[in-house]
């Protein structure tokens, strides 16, 4: 960094950029904001960037800290830096004869909506304005960059009404019989600048300042003003963005792309940030402003013939309009890339032939876009294929994975609800899971739509093609279940008034009757009328090529969590290496089962319990075996029953009366059963390992069928049992006492042994902080982060929503904890039972189901606290791969 | 230790007592177990004791760890301890013309029932039975000493079924046409012993052991195999006694009280253990061995002859028909109270004039008794305070502060249920809260019975003079308000049908209507018909001597929780010394302002919640300015509203009519918002300082309410404001902001200030592993272990019952952690917090509410861990005292 006038004995705050001098650079990002920093860096490099100097961060910080006050050195410096500019330019600042005028704009370390933006053609006054007509040759464009600088520092610096200024103008406008702007001639602007001076003399009791110093001071305080704006301030707590970072403060020589027919004004990418194409991309708009392009008066035209052919478009592109321009500005593209590594967001003006570049960035892009791109660039040998593994953000591979509307059809939206599991989804409107699955086996798409979903829906919603609710949030039971299944899932869509008893839900006065088709897109939340057409997803190319270099250099396992054949087969498409968690009660809420499963339920003693056992037993084997068959060798964690038993207790009279028959015992007898079944806080309750203490039998019967199917098969798995909600050593060993000895049973009785292991699921703070001694009997830990989160934050899943919304806005939580692992508080509980687990075990196997499983801030956490393996729902098993090789490559969370 | 004679290179296992020797003392408790080591103590201070051996535990642990064989070196050794035996009493052991008898008999380091408790009279044998006969000169004694010895050998040691033997003597007596064994001649045991032989024959396939020294060690041998039975692990499980500690055998020579009228056996307390009355008190019966007392033949005769005639009983007392005995047995007496320095509990024979030391401990006594000795030891000098301290059971104070039933009264018990809260009352039956509290306002007493109680019930439980429930256990919602109200309550009373709508309630074919008299009794659970007259409980005396003492020693200090002026003054009547927690929800349930808190809830937005607050802030001031003047200057920790809304629902028709009027809104708009209250988990729900931060309102009006309270006064009160169930500091910030501006708004008005704190509840594991945050905002914290235990253990307190016993039972949990802190788990996250609350801020306050804040295990844990105070419901605040004292001493939990 080169020295740079400054005064003595006090801390820098002043840094210039332009006319050969750059005070910083790129790697200055934390100092002089994105903005300052790129600035300053294309003028080292030798692009052509007018000139002009940055106020520090450090600047913003301290202001604050006085109280709104700026030190004299300050002014000093500022000095200095007009000096800078004017030297540069030959222009003076104030000068009636030829004014230099500059844009202030705000920039911070990361891009922040909210602040104060821009001012534009500071330093008119009445004065100054005959200066630039004069230099400029061209009143009107004097005129007109007078009252725009009027009504931009009026609105933005002064919080003046804008509404009276655009009034004022359309009211010139009406008064005179035009429709545009362009219509206004200089003496229109002149008259409209003395209105404009009265308004502000109106609205702010004092006349608009003429001192052009006053302007420049004015513009500074609004800039670091706007960093405490509301907007600001909200922004950054959803973004989790310091306070103390402050923003720095921009001034630069304006330049002009609305001096006649050889100026312009553009914004461009370097590749196409839509499809990630190797292909400049981007639009301009000859002799007009940048504001012009947002305005939207003007069609702005291609930077390309060959994007201009593309699109069948008549006005000629900078490329043919521009030519000598155009390839100038063509090699900065190429220069820029290489510089930055990466595509890049590029704003320029042309003043008169003359380029000039305004802003540089990396550029935003779709989730394909960004496969393609670093995909690409590492082929080009321009970033390594580590750099293209940290370039894509994990969860921006959902949307790749899911079908996806077609976005050129048409589409009639009746309603919107959350984007609670991505994919789109068209079928016929049921309304019950019977139905679902009815229709489903009948070979119909059908979309499940619920006021909100229970356990009991869960073949419904696996027939479905897609899951709609009227309640719920994002971590509802419709969109955790719908997620873990890769269904689409919109929830919550609260405007939905559903009245299956009639078949038929309604928004408004529309009507969908059951039968009708819909199409629901759970990436957006959108509900739409009829079939829209979607298009399959690309999982070969770019996106193959990537998750062969991540597995490449990730440590964690990937595994998934499963319970039907055909989420296993979805999930080693995807790259599984084992079930990480197998949900054995899902498999219980089957049609053909469930009776049996409500007599055991229901059974007043063991031999109940057990008759009932004996004809699920066949059913459960049956189960195993065939995921066993399609996990061909992997391991797989089989979690025995853990949900409280009332989930699957009857309602209706018919479902009692079923029960009745199947297990001799009178109705009345079972619903005094039902109802003593019934707890205050059920995920509290008789659940888990709790279940296979009081009834032993279930976990035997389980154990069985589970070595059952080991046993009958050539290439045999290895079941890791795994034993849920144990808070005690005892629990695991009273439980590990039941498997083992199921296990030795059914070797007698084979001849044939099967290797396997007996552990259990952290999912409690006493488990976590008694891990040692659980460790002596339990020989993995997998951790039901979803449970450790509920427990330890003291928050019921399912009941969240009322508050979390709030939580989250109001900074409590940064993120909801059920999405994204709450690492200070949940992750030391992980961390602590790692190292005593450990402690006590050498090479004690962890891994974490659950959520979080699936999401790149908490994998990143996992390989930190190096966990094994993690396991996710098939469709967001190539994200925990992603994520797990950036965590390896050390990004965090 | 004195040496003796043992195997060279082996441990040694025998330890001799009696005639001058003793190999071992009371300290060798551990070793020689209780019995044993208390035999050598009386031995070595020159007691008579018959002489004997004890085989230490260790030989029991290494029996088992050789899979039970004896070394042989313990066969030298118990031939060397038989060789004392044999020269101290000048028999022979299987000696046919003077054999030595020896008993054979457990004893642990606990007493421990469950295990081979007693052989008598080993050494007889078909030959040695005719030596005793000729030795005493009585066949009749010989012949039926060896009958009892086959008997005895044959149940507890051979295990043969002793009701066949029970069987033989009652024919043998039938046959013979006589109704007591004393008509059983020395022919008729002579032939009584042949079928006894026989019969052990056809039991054991074998033949009844004639050589003694296979009946020695078959005693021996069952001795230690009693210690692996059932019964003994489940004792141990149950009293926490490990399996490693073992069991002794003491091996004594007999001594006889049954042979004849200058023989007698008995038992003694040197205190009375009923009351504590320094006066002997025991019983004992001429010619008679111990069984004999026992099976309840004849009736046993007093010791002293004042208790003789304050009975009215004629049989002379000892004192009178033995009295030179007598006089040499009280001079024992007080050299083993003084020598053990507690109140002992004594077996003795005298054989033929001689008195023979059988046994000594110290003994079990009533609470009365124990606070009576200790004080009065500590008065006559025998200990110390402290020691007179830690010689109460603070638990069983619980007896003495509740009035008791009459022991003497008649009873006439309709069920019985669980002693929920312990305590005695009678009243009329009411079947809702309601007119429980009109029939109190009238002056009546009720006893309130409800199938179970909810949070709505609180003002009529309050009102009653007891609660009697049909379900729930000792910790369901009606025992815990019960226990924290000090009013006695019978909760899941099972046989209990009640039809409420019908005013009546059963058991069986009894019928108990509203309006009738019933007494229960918390303490036993019984439930009676009518009134049963109670005794008052004696707070002064011995009672408020020991508690002046404990507060001398203790440390930490005790608060009570309470939230009316009532609980408040009894609680200062028990020495509380401020309020640990004042619940203000308990204020809403009041039937005068239901009303309001439901129009408060049901209402759809802050204006509607604003003007229900409005109508309950001078009721809330009024509460606090109550509650503040009681405990006049004392610190008052008040936590804000706490339970999730729903709680506080309308069900009724009429009440949601009176919120409509009340508010202004339709029954249908309310009754929908009812409906969305609905929680699936409502502990974990929106409750707590969730309420405070989504309705920001509702804490307003509480701190205004306490503000506005403590500056009418002019005895200022310190408010401690308690933000309940933080998890992060930041909502704690957020509270404190509501609160202290609260604070500043009513300082402004009134010209007056008071100083207060702002705290909060550490109740979630996540706020525990974030103390040192959360102390930097919060001044003191607040332990609330209910639920600090629900979510690290994951269990629901209301839903517990159904596995908590088989959890106890199968050594899951030592003992009910709602009951008794789990120190391992939940016990190290208030170590943690502890830790870095007090790290991050100096002084910080530190205190335990909650169940546990009583129980005295926890209140050693809370001395450990250093807290400032312990806060425990009114009636449970002397035990506070007393366990805190304890604590201060170093007794463990």
């Amino acid at each position: 960094m080169a020295t740079a006038p400054t005064a003595a004995n006090d801390q820098r705050y002043v840094y210039r950029f332009g006319g050969g001098v750059s005070d910083g650079g790129k790697g200055d990002r934390n100092l002089l904001g994105g903005k300052g920093a790129n600035l300053a860096e294309m003028a080292s490099i030798g692009l052509p960037v007018p000139p002009g100097f940055t106020i520090s961060t450090d600047m913003c910080t301290r202001y604050y800290d006085e109280g709104g006050i700026f030190p004299d050195s300050l002014k000093a410096e500022v000095a200095q830096g007009l000096a800078h500019i004017e030297a540069v330019t030959g222009k003076k600042f104030g000068n009636a004869n030829d004014p230099l005028l500059v844009s202030v704009r705000s920039g911070a370390r990361a891009s922040m909506p909210g602040m104060m933006d821009t001012v534009l053609n500071l330093g008119l006054n009445d004065l100054t304005v005959q200066g630039l007509a004069a230099v400029s040759g061209d009143q009107r464009f004097a005129w007109d960059s007078y009252r725009r600088f009027i009504q931009m520092y009026s609105d933005v610096v002064l919080e003046l009404d804008h509404a009276r200024f655009e009034e004022a103008l359309e009211i010139a406008k009406e008064d005179r019989g035009y429709t545009l702007d362009t219509e206004m001639t200089a003496a229109d602007w002149q008259a409209l600048v003395a209105e404009y001076k009265a308004l502000v003399e109106e609205l702010w009791s004092k006349p608009f300042p003429q001192d052009v110093h006053d302007q420049l001071w004015g513009a500074i305080g609004a800039v670091f003003g706007s960093w405490q704006s509301e907007r600001a301030k909200v922004y950054r707590r959803l973004n989790d963005i310091p306070a103390s970072w402050g923003t720095a403060v921009n001034v630069q020589a304006m330049v002009f792309g609305n001096m006649g027919d050889t100026s312009a004004t553009g914004v461009a990418f370097t590749r196409d940030p839509s499809t990630g194409a190797n292909a400049y991309y981007g639009e301009f708009l000859i002799n007009a402003q940048g504001e012009d392009v947002v305005a939207g008066i003007r069609t702005p035209q291609y930077l390309t013939k060959a994007a201009r052919e593309a699109a069948g478009a008549k006005p000629l592109s900078m490329e043919e309009a521009l030519p000598e321009t155009y390839a100038e500005l063509a090699k900065v593209f190429d220069l820029l890339e290489r510089h930055y590594r990466d595509m890049q967001d590029i704003e320029f003006t042309v003043q008169q032939g003359k380029l000039w570049m305004l802003q540089t960035r990396s550029g935003k892009r779709t989730a394909k876009a960004a496969l393609k791109i670093a995909v690409d660039m590492a082929s080009e040998g321009l970033i390594t294929k580590e750099e293209a593994i940290l370039r894509v953000d994990p969860a921006a591979l959902d949307q790749l994975l899911h079908p996806t509307l077609d976005p050129a059809a048409p589409r009639d939206v009746l309603t919107k609800g959350l984007p609670a599991s991505p994919g789109a989804a068209s079928g016929k409107v049921v309304f019950d899971a019977d139905a679902a699955e009815k229709a489903a086996a009948a070979g119909e798409s059908v979309i499940l739509v619920r006021v909100e979903t229970s356990p009991e829906d869960i073949h419904g919603m696996h027939a479905a093609k897609g899951i709609l609710t009227a309640r719920g949030g994002m971590t509802s039971h419709a969109a955790v279940v719908a997620r873990g299944m890769g269904r689409p899932c919109v929830s919550g869509a609260g405007t939905l008034s559903i009245k299956a008893s009639e078949g038929v839900m309604r928004v408004g006065q529309r009507e969908v009757r059951a039968g009708e088709v819909i199409t629901i897109d759970g990436t957006t939340g959108e509900v739409m009328v009829g079939e829209v057409p979607t298009i399959q997803p690309e999982l070969a190319g770019d996106f193959g090529t990537l998750m062969v270099w991540a597995d490449g250099v990730r440590r964690l396992k990937v595994r998934t969590n499963a319970e039907t054949p055909l989420d296993c087969r979805t999930a080693r498409e995807f790259g599984a290496e084992g079930i990480g968690l197998c949900r054995t009660e899902h498999m219980f809420f089957d049609a053909a089962r469930i009776t049996a499963v409500r007599q055991m339920i229901l059974a007043s003693d063991e031999a109940g319990r057990r008759a009932a056992l004996d004809k699920l037993l066949p059913e459960q084997r049956a189960d195993f075996a065939e995921i066993f068959r399609v996990m061909a060798g992997l391991p797989c964690t089989i979690r025995l029953l853990d949900p409280p038993l009332h989930e699957f207790l009857p309602h209706e009279e018919s479902e009692f009366a079923e029960v009745a028959e199947s297990s001799g015992v009178d109705i009345e007898t079972l619903k005094r059963r039902a109802a003593e079944l019934h707890e205050f806080n059920p995920m509290l309750g008789h659940r888990g390992c709790r279940l296979g203490v009081t009834f032993p039998e279930i976990y035997e019967m389980q154990a069985r069928a589970i070595f059952e199917a080991a046993v009958s098969l050539d290439e045999a798995p290895v079941p890791e049992i795994m034993i849920p909600l144990v808070a005690t050593a005892r629990e695991l060993e009273l439980m590990k006492a039941v498997v083992d000895k199921a296990a030795e049973a059914v070797f007698a009785e084979t001849g044939k042994r099967v290797d396997y292991l007996v552990g259990t699921m952290i999912e409690l703070p006493r488990a976590a902080l008694k891990a040692g001694e659980i460790a002596e009997v339990g020989e993995f830990f997998s951790f039901g982060t979803n449970d450790l989160t509920q427990t330890t934050l003291g928050v019921s899943r399912d009941d969240a929503g009322r508050f979390l919304t709030a939580y989250v806005e109001q900074g409590i939580y940064a993120k909801d904890p059920f999405v994204s692992l709450d690492v200070e508080g949940v992750g030391e509980l992980v961390r602590i039972a790692a190292e005593r687990g450990r402690a006590a075990r050498d090479g004690l196997k962890l891994g974490i189901c659950g959520e979080h499983g699936g999401d790149p801030a908490s994998i990143a956490f996992c390989e930190v606290v190096g966990l094994d393996y993690v396991s996710a729902s098939p469709y967001r098993v190539p994200i925990a791969r992603l994520a797990a090789a950036q965590a390896a490559l050390g990004k965090e969370g």
